[in-house]
C-alpha cells in the first residue's frame, strides 16, 4: 500500500471511526484502525464488537483530489497514536506507505514516522447484511428520538435488555421505548416505510445510540437503516455504523401507562425546570433527590425540598390549567429534570392518577412523546 | 443582617472568593463563605488557611444601586450550596435576611431558601498587615511572570520549599525563580519599587500563584503587593488576596546557570514546539518522555524519539544559527515543551556546555527570561 491523502479528510474519517474504539478491549487487533486502500478510495474501519464503524474517503470530491493511490493494500494501525499523530502533522499532504511485515511509514513535511502495523487478515470481518428490510428517516428526527428516550435506559447490567432502547415498527410508525425500573420514556413518529414491515424486538444499547448521535451529520439528511437478523446498519453519507441487536425479549410496558387521569395540570416547561433545578440542589445533598409538589386551590403548585444539613427551599409556580383532585406527590428530581429537558414545548401537560401512581409528562400539544416517572412513597 | 443585592454582582464576588475554598478542609467553618454587611457594602471572605480571599461589593457603582442595606450583620454560609443556588435564582434582586441562630433566608422572585448559617465569630481573623513595604506592578506583567515560572515548581511535598516560587527584589528589579530537581525557570523585570527595598526569601506556593492568576483582572491594571513578616497581600480593585510565605530557605540556584556556552543555536520556536510535540507522542508511550536532538553540519537538527511498542519518529528542522561543537543530547520532552511554550518570542536561543550539562533556553532577544533543563544521561 502506498498513497497520499489530505490530512483534514483523514482526520475527519479517523474521528468518526474512533468512536468504536474501546479502551477496555481485550482483543489486541481491535485497538487498531484498519485501513483498506482500493481503486475507489480509502476505507477506515474500527470496532469494539458491539459497534463497528466504517468511514470512506473517495479519491476525489467536487473536483479536488483527496487521495493519490500508488499501490493498493491494507494495514491495521494503533488507533490512539495514529489519530494523535495525524492531527499534529505539519502539512496537508500525508504519505502512507506499508512495506514488509506491515512496517508503515508516514511522511508529512520533514516529519517521518515509522509504525509497526498489524496484519489486516487478523481483523474480524464485518457482518454481511441483506438490504431487503430498510427504513429511511431524516437524521434530525432520529437524533431527536434518541435524545428523548435513551437517557431513561437502565444502567444496571443485571438485566441487559433494559440497557437498550426498544424499537417497534408497525402501521408505518416507528416507536422508541426506554425504561429502567423507575421511569419510562417513549417517542413515536410516522416514517417512510413499507406498511407491511413490522418489528417489535429490535433493542439497541442506549450507549450505542449515544455514539450514533455523535456521528449523525450536523445538517439534516436522509439515513437508511437496514435491519437484519441480529444487526442494524445505519447508512450515512460515507459512513456505515453497524450495531448488534441486544439478546432477549423486551418486557411489555404498555400496561404501565394509565388511560385516564384523576388530576391534570398544564405548566410552563421553563418555570418548572428552573424551580426543580433549584430544589434538586438541596435534594441532592441527602442523596435522595426527593422533591415534593403540592397543588393548591389558587391554581398554583408549591415545589419544595429539604436537606437535614443545609436547610429547605420552596418555590411557587402559577399553573396554566389545573383540573381534578389536589394532590401532594414526591418524586426523584433528577428523573423529573431528565424528562422535562427533552420536552421541546413551551407548556407541558402532567397527568396523575393518585399520589402513589405513575406521573405522566407530555408536551401540551403533541401526543408523540410521553415520559413516565414513578413517585416516591413519602409523606411530609 | 438584612439586605438586597444584585445577583450578578453577588455571583461575581462569590466566584472570586470561592477559589480559596478547599474541598479537603478539615475545619468545618472554612467550608463556608463569610458575609459581612456594613454601611459601606458587603464583604465576602473565604480561606483555606494558606490562601484567604476577600471581595467587596459596594452599595453603588456608577450611579447604579447594587446593595440596599436594611440591617448590618454577619453570617457564614456553606460555600458550595450558596454559590450554586445564587447562580440559579430567578431574579436579579436577591434578598438575604439573617435571623436568630444565624438562620438565613434568601428570597428571589417566588423562590425562598432557608439555610442554616454558621456563627461568624468562629471564622478565623485575617492577618493584620503593615502596609509599609509595598511594590506596585502591572497585573499583566505579574500574570506573565507567574505563567513563565510556576509550572517548574516541584510537586514533591518532601521538600516543601521547592513547591514555591522564590521572589527576589533588589536594585529595583523583581525576579522569580522556580525549580524542581530537573529544571529551573527564571524571569526578571524592572518594577516601580523603592530601590532600598530588598528581599530574597519570599517564597509563594506555585499552586497559590496559579489561583492568583485566575483572579487577576482581564484588563491590565496596577496591583499593589504588600509584603509582611510571613504573608503577602495582593490588592486588586475590590479584591484582597492573602497568601502565606512558605517556611524555609530557598536554595541558591545561581551556580546552576553556566556563564559561557560550548554550542549555541537559534531556531524557530513554533517549528521546534511542533516537532517535539510529535516526538512526545511516542516518547510518552514508554513513560520516559525521552527525545533526542542531534546537530548536523548543514545547520539543521534532527529531533527523534522511539517507543518499543509503536515505532519511531524523526524530524528535520533548519536552524537560524548554529555555533560551536555539534552535540547529540537527550532530554525530557515534556519539560522542553513546558519551557518552549512560555517563550513568547518567534526565535529562541539554546545554549549547551556539553551533552551531560544543563540546556539553557532563552528568547532570542530578551535576557529577562531563562529556562534550564537537565539532559538525560542516555546514549543512542
Amino acid at each position: 500500500m502506498k498513497l497520499t491523502v489530505l490530512k483534514d479528510h483523514l482526520n475527519e474519517a479517523i474521528g468518526h471511526v474512533s468512536k468504536a474504539i474501546s479502551s477496555r478491549t481485550t482483543i489486541p487487533i481491535l485497538t487498531g484502525i484498519k485501513i483498506d486502500a482500493t481503486g475507489a478510495g480509502i476505507t477506515l474501519t474500527a470496532s469494539d464488537t458491539d459497534i463497528s464503524i466504517q468511514s470512506f474517503i473517495p479519491l476525489e470530491s467536487d473536483g479536488t483530489t483527496i487521495v493519490e493511490l500508488y499501490a493498493k493494500g491494507s494495514v491495521v494501525l494503533p488507533a490512539k497514536f495514529f489519530s494523535e499523530i495525524i492531527r499534529k502533522l505539519p502539512t496537508q499532504q500525508v504519505q502512507i506507505e506499508v512495506k514488509d511485515q506491515f512496517q508503515t511509514t508516514i511522511r508529512s513535511g520533514s516529519s517521518e514516522i515509522q509504525i509497526m502495523g498489524l496484519d489486516p487478515e487478523e481483523y474480524p470481518l464485518l457482518p454481511e447484511i441483506d438490504e431487503d428490510k430498510i427504513i429511511r428517516m431524516p437524521s434530525d428526527l432520529l437524533k431527536m428520538m434518541v435524545r428523548q428516550t435513551s437517557f431513561a435506559v437502565s444502567t444496571n447490567e443485571t438485566t441487559p435488555i433494559l440497557t437498550g432502547v426498544q424499537w417497534t415498527i408497525a402501521d408505518g410508525k416507528l416507536k422508541f421505548i426506554a425504561c429502567d425500573r423507575h421511569r419510562l420514556a417513549t417517542r413515536e413518529a410516522s416514517i417512510d416505510v413499507d406498511s407491511s414491515l413490522e418489528f417489535n424486538n429490535i433493542v439497541i444499547a442506549g450507549r450505542t445510540l449515544g455514539e450514533l448521535n455523535k456521528i449523525l451529520p450536523e445538517q439534516n439528511t436522509l439515513i437508511d437503516i437496514v435491519i437484519a437478523e441480529n444487526q442494524v446498519l445505519f447508512k450515512m453519507n460515507a459512513i456505515l455504523f453497524y450495531t448488534r441487536i441486544l439478546d432477549g425479549t423486551y418486557p411489555d410496558t404498555s400496561k404501565l401507562i394509565p388511560q385516564a387521569y384523576q388530576t391534570e395540570l398544564v405548566v410552563s416547561t421553563r418555570e418548572l425546570i428552573d424551580a426543580i433545578d433549584r430544589a434538586y440542589l438541596l435534594s441532592r445533598e441527602d442523596k435522595t433527590n426527593i422533591v415534593r409538589m403540592q397543588m393548591k386551590e389558587d391554581e398554583s403548585i408549591e415545589i419544595s425540598s429539604s436537606s437535614s444539613e443545609l436547610g429547605k427551599l420552596t418555590e411557587q409556580i402559577n399553573l396554566h390549567k389545573l383540573k381534578g383532585e389536589l394532590l401532594k406527590i414526591s418524586f426523584n428530581s433528577k428523573y423529573m429534570l431528565d424528562a422535562l429537558k427533552v420536552m421541546d414545548s413551551d407548556f407541558i401537560h402532567i397527568g396523575f392518577t393518585g399520589a402513589m401512581q405513575p406521573i405522566i409528562i407530555k408536551p401540551e400539544e403533541n401526543a408523540n412523546l410521553l415520559q413516565l416517572i414513578l413517585p416516591y412513597r413519602t409523606t411530609g
